[in-house]
């Protein structure tokens, strides 16, 4: 059904910005394969304030400019994008398109024995029930309790994610959510994996951490695999297996994209995305 | 000069989002009879990650739409925004507009007695150089110590403006600016005259504060004064002598301009900006 040049073609992923390399990241570790394209809406971060109109028509830009770097796949590597333009874009474009919020909700729903998930995230996230709406949608009997957080995002852009400050903080933002009795914490903001170990810390070995940009990853293997579009690894033309484009400038996205990807970024070419 | 009809426009004022909201705080102050539109970018916040040419097609884009507004002044309410655009709008409009980075600098050179400033604000204000090369256009011996303080923004968001956190956290970043012996401090960013007393008392009675926002309004007083453009005070058909536009979802800027606005805010109007 698939030629080669569609299984060696690369996967497309995208966030508002930097936060998505945690899924970009997680997709390097579980098909290791697999190139990427990936692109960062630094002209126009943060979407989490922006309406569902807006967003989608972000997302069908970002797609449109994704589809001229002949991608097979697409992964939504962001929140209120996943939440907002999902099934929109899904409808729009023949190509397989994933989000973060389904296969985060479904790991979650799978590893509550007690039936109450807690779900941290931005103001955006946890106000817009995003994560909740899908969780019911799976089982309307789970408790979901969701906390807004928002000085985590800039705390792990400061580099401070193993710090007193950021300790003081998540206790803070984590003190009402632990006397709520949950055994699930959905890491629901792609830069919350990057304080995972502080957060593990804090909650105790009662509650378990579902990272949806893993759950992504995954999912995204399940899918190449299930659809014959999985790179066998054949060697291509390809110079970079991972390309970057962002749609401002690149100076802070490559600091930070340095600081959590196995390697070191060379290029990140700026596009202007308005054009597509 | 000017009839009746411009003396009672009202003055328009933008920024990114809420921080400028700091900015029109001081103009009702010292300029009680004045009327102000203002505009919050809140659909394209941030402006410091952007590039000079998008910051200034921003600006031009608001000022058209301040001019359907008849507003007889312009005050652009933003560090980034100043920095990048006020020269060119300058040029390209017949109606005065200000910016908030000359008259900080001024006031700051005219402070310093031992030739040392200090400039907190964002990564882009920093970085950009944007108050040092103004203080050395006024007095190229002034030495001027930049720091950023990412975390000063989401810290005031979150309402923690009087918390031991951000007391932690501004300790951390003025430790080294302490060491420097400056005696004059601008705050570079128009979120942080909400820290004022934090600032004052970790930095001690040596060091003088800069409030760019309070520079500015005077600025504006006198500009309105000497083109006899300043408003008598006489009835106006206007129901509300402050009104307010955003860009996008207007919940979270009512709430914070609520919080710092000696008034509740009625109505804040959502219009497409990308329009203008």
């Amino acid at each position: 059904m698939y030629s080669s040049a569609d299984r060696e073609a690369a996967v497309g992923v995208f966030d508002s910005g930097v936060g998505g390399l945690t899924v970009a990241r997680e997709i390097m570790r579980q098909t290791p394969n697999e190139h990427i394209v990936y692109f960062g809406d630094t002209a126009r971060i943060p979407y989490g304030s922006k309406s569902k109109d807006t967003v989608t028509r972000y997302a069908e830009q970002i797609i449109r400019f994704l589809e001229t770097q002949h991608v097979k796949a697409i992964v939504i590597a962001c929140n209120t994008a996943s939440a907002y333009a999902l099934e929109t874009v899904s409808k729009e474009f023949p190509i397989p398109i994933i989000g973060v919020i389904e296969p985060g909700s479904r790991a979650a729903v799978e590893t509550t024995k007690n039936g109450k998930i807690g779900v941290i995230g931005t103001e955006g996230t946890i106000s817009s029930g995003m994560y909740s709406s899908f969780i019911h949608h799976l089982d309307p009997e789970i408790e979901v309790i969701g906390i807004p957080c928002p000085l985590f995002v800039p705390l792990v852009e400061e580099g401070w994610t193993k710090d007193s400050i950021t300790r003081e903080v998540a206790s803070r933002y984590l003190a009402s959510l632990k006397d709520t009795g949950i055994d699930t914490l959905i890491l629901g903001c792609t830069h919350y994996p990057l304080l995972r170990s502080l957060l593990i810390e804090l909650m105790g070995d009662s509650v378990t951490l579902v990272n949806p940009a893993y759950e992504t990853a995954l999912e995204l293997k399940k899918l190449l695999s299930s659809r014959g579009l999985g790179n066998p690894g054949i060697k291509t033309d390809e110079k970079e297996p991972y390309r970057f484009f962002v749609s401002d400038t690149a100076q802070k996205f490559k600091a930070f994209a340095n600081s959590i990807l196995p390697y070191d970024i060379e290029t990140i070419k700026k596009i202007n995305i308005e054009e597509y």
